[in-house]
């Protein structure tokens, strides 16, 4: 008899299937703390593979966790420490990419990276618009519903999705074939929005179809310094009066992310150099999806009189503001994750509010923090337009609370939750990282109500969480 | 013992329940077509008599329809003919009404109506962009998930709802609080997309949250003839090219439905009076969300110099084109149905398609009709922009197909499923219309799941429709 791994490794052959140690390092480590123990990876090329794998492992009752660009910080596409789950790698589902140009849509394999996808789309002037520090592949952008920097002006992942391709964790390896890139279409429940954000708890993304958008023609940045801390949404409310959609990105970054930053990455220019580092910035970005015209402002002019009308307003929120290349700005702000880490542990949030709140919950918290971890540096930064935010707080190497960070995180979750109604994961997903939160603050109704479909799409209990 | 109908009518007072013949009749009667007959109206005022009117229901095994504006075409929210379902009326769910100008969204009770909340988002500058000719209510625009003729530009229902709360059909009329209205929060399934688009099977709305848009303060309008069918999708292509996301509507009109329009409504002026009436032209909008600034090009200018541009392409796909005042095009566009009314029995259909498919099936179908259905005239219209199309045929009064029109929306349907992979209800759902189409075409493992959610979620069975 053969063992169930050595079935898969004649199905899938050498290059689909990996259990040697040293192979394997690579898929069991995750982007940011996680390292867990893998039976093996399992990288079917096709659809019908991934079908005949998954029906395969729910007969042996091995547990698949699906992994795709592994770049998430919720410990979603690792497996556990049991050394018995399988990984499920998407990366050699690179097919199709088709895109439809009179349809303005893609249908697109579950392992092709953002970048490879918006560098084929370029010379059609289209763009799948999620803006990303990472480089995530197409299966694990739908499990978490990307939404990242310019959400604003596009929205998220679900936003774009017109169709899905699916295998459910079932005795059959069940293909749903939702791919359909219709935009319109309302014939009963729209099953694949059960796929969006799952991190692969329902199912296991092979395609996708995506509504694509024209690329950006024009461009123009700013830094800006609010008058305080209730400014930054003023300033906020007042761009989107006066630009409405051109309004692209809305970054808010905290004095402490743009000291350390600047600190640790001394190639790059101080914006604030001639001045003093304000205790928080916010980047703004316009963008137009056409080309510039003889006869109309250029949008960098425009953004100077935008600025200039919100800077005469009577009680200004503006309190200084600084223009300069786009690329010089979103270097910073893209450089700060790695910053932090060269100062200390990191403590990182994926946290949301509502758009008003943000700044009320960073005063709320920072004072709380200020009292019982007075060692702790608040480094947020993120993205106010939306009300998402990367509340990272950095500790010394060695301290009590970078040796276990547990109760910070329960205070922290606690204050976002339950005082200001906000999100404990705006969009990295549950993942092993968060299962307990989610036991705590989600509702038992809606735990009933997702457990259920679990077990109905994924009785083969797939994936690193439990939804029940 | 009191009769289940005589609890309800203490439950909820005189004004909330209604038995009497001539009170239930215009509950009874659908927007078009549909005429059932009602056991009682149910009209709660507040979440809690839903949950206590639901309960009552499911433990008499009394099965209620939902009914929103009862603007919707399919039968989705009257009763059948037996006489013995309930009406649940959100009619009176009018509360809140309660913006957060900061977080640009907005909670609202599910009996509000589309108009009565952009009128009072006005002074705000805010609106839900959604344009429809009829007037629904907040509750049945999420249970159809309502599209409309700006699509193109903002999208439907799904893409601004932030969240809902629903009342589950169920021994205790569980109450779903799904309200937070976060843009980014990604904990789990997100439950309230199973109840959008899903016509009441699985839940009744009470209330919704929702992103706003800015209100446009420019727009600008032409009527536009293409060289050829071909060339409506290359014009739709070229503006999309020249002005990206501006590109508000771009609807198309059949030369038939334009000419039984301006015979029916003397009032309205034509367009084309001084030239040929075209085959087909599209009425093109562009929008910003920003007021005219001095040094830019004005809205109109820009429409003009983007005509400009793509009549001066080789082989333009530009025929003619008409500046004028958008109210009066759009008053053109939005008497179609009427007029077609008017002139015979309208056999209605909600079609939708990749958008390069649009002309294809026109063409192929009207040959098909032009043969078996000699006496019908075709009188299609709509969103060429984002794939749906009103494809309302006309036929004569007193004729065959006027009076049993069966087998031809069968034949309709075979050729827009089966040849053009299009779909069979592009934003007006199932109802009781569509319900044997729907277990025609749509795939049986997809029914199976739809079925057994719409058992977890709705015990109780309510709604107009079947899922599984």
């Amino acid at each position: 008899m053969t063992s169930p791994a050595e079935a898969l490794r004649t199905l899938l052959g050498p290059r689909g299937f990996l259990a040697a140690p040293d192979d394997l390092e690579r898929y069991e480590t995750g982007a940011r703390y996680d390292r867990g123990r893998a039976a093996f990876v399992a990288r079917p090329a096709t659809t019908q593979e991934v079908s005949a794998v998954v029906a395969h492992c729910v007969a042996h009752g091995v547990r698949l966790v699906p992994q795709s660009g592994n770049t998430g910080l919720v410990s979603g596409s690792t497996p556990d420490e049991s050394g018995t789950q399988g990984i499920l790698s998407l990366e050699r589902l690179t097919e199709p990419f088709a895109p439809d140009i009179a349809n303005r849509s893609i249908v697109a394999g579950a392992g092709l990276r953002l970048s490879q996808l918006n560098e084929r789309l370029a010379p059609h002037g289209l763009t799948l618009p999620i803006d990303l520090a990472a480089d995530p592949m197409v299966g694990g952008m739908v499990a978490t519903n990307t939404g990242g920097a310019r959400f604003i002006r596009y929205g998220d992942v679900r936003r774009h999705l017109l169709g899905l391709e699916v295998v459910l964790p079932d005795a059959q390896g069940t293909v749903l074939n939702l791919l359909n890139p219709l935009r319109k279409n309302n014939t009963g429940l729209d099953l694949k929005q059960l796929f969006v954000g799952a991190g692969g708890a329902c199912g296991i993304i092979t395609k996708a179809a995506f509504e694509l958008r024209r690329l950006p023609q024009q461009s123009a940045t700013a830094l800006l310094v609010p008058r305080d801390d209730d400014a930054a949404i003023e300033l906020l409310l007042a761009f989107e009066e006066r630009i409405g959609d051109q309004l692209a990105a809305f970054e808010g970054i905290s004095g402490e992310a743009l000291a350390l930053t600047l600190k640790h990455q001394p190639r790059l220019r101080n914006p604030f150099a001639a001045r003093a580092t304000p205790d928080y910035c916010i980047l703004v970005e316009f963008e137009r999806a056409w080309a510039p015209r003889d006869g109309e402002i250029g949008i960098d002019d425009f953004l100077e009189q935008v600025l200039s009308d919100i800077w005469s307003l009577s009680g200004t929120p503006l309190a200084d503001a600084i223009l300069g290349r786009g690329a010089d700005f979103w270097a910073l702000r893209h450089a700060i994750t790695e910053s932090l880490a060269a100062e200390g542990r990191v403590i990182a949030f994926d946290l949301s509010f509502a758009r008003g709140d943000v700044m009320k919950f960073r005063r709320a918290i920072a004072a709380i923090l200020a009292e019982r971890y007075p060692d702790i540096r608040v480094c947020d930064f993120g993205h106010l337009g939306d009300g998402g935010i990367h509340f990272n707080l950095v500790a010394p190497p060695g301290s009590d609370v970078a040796r276990d960070s547990a109760p910070l995180r329960a205070l922290v979750f606690e204050q976002t939750v339950e005082t200001f109604n906000g999100s404990f994961s705006a969009e990295h997903g549950i993942g092993r990282v968060n299962q307990g939160f989610y036991e705590r603050y989600v509702d038992a109704d809606q735990r009933r109500i997702a457990g259920a479909i679990q077990s109905l799409l994924s009785p083969g209990r797939f994936g690193s969480v439990d939804l029940s």
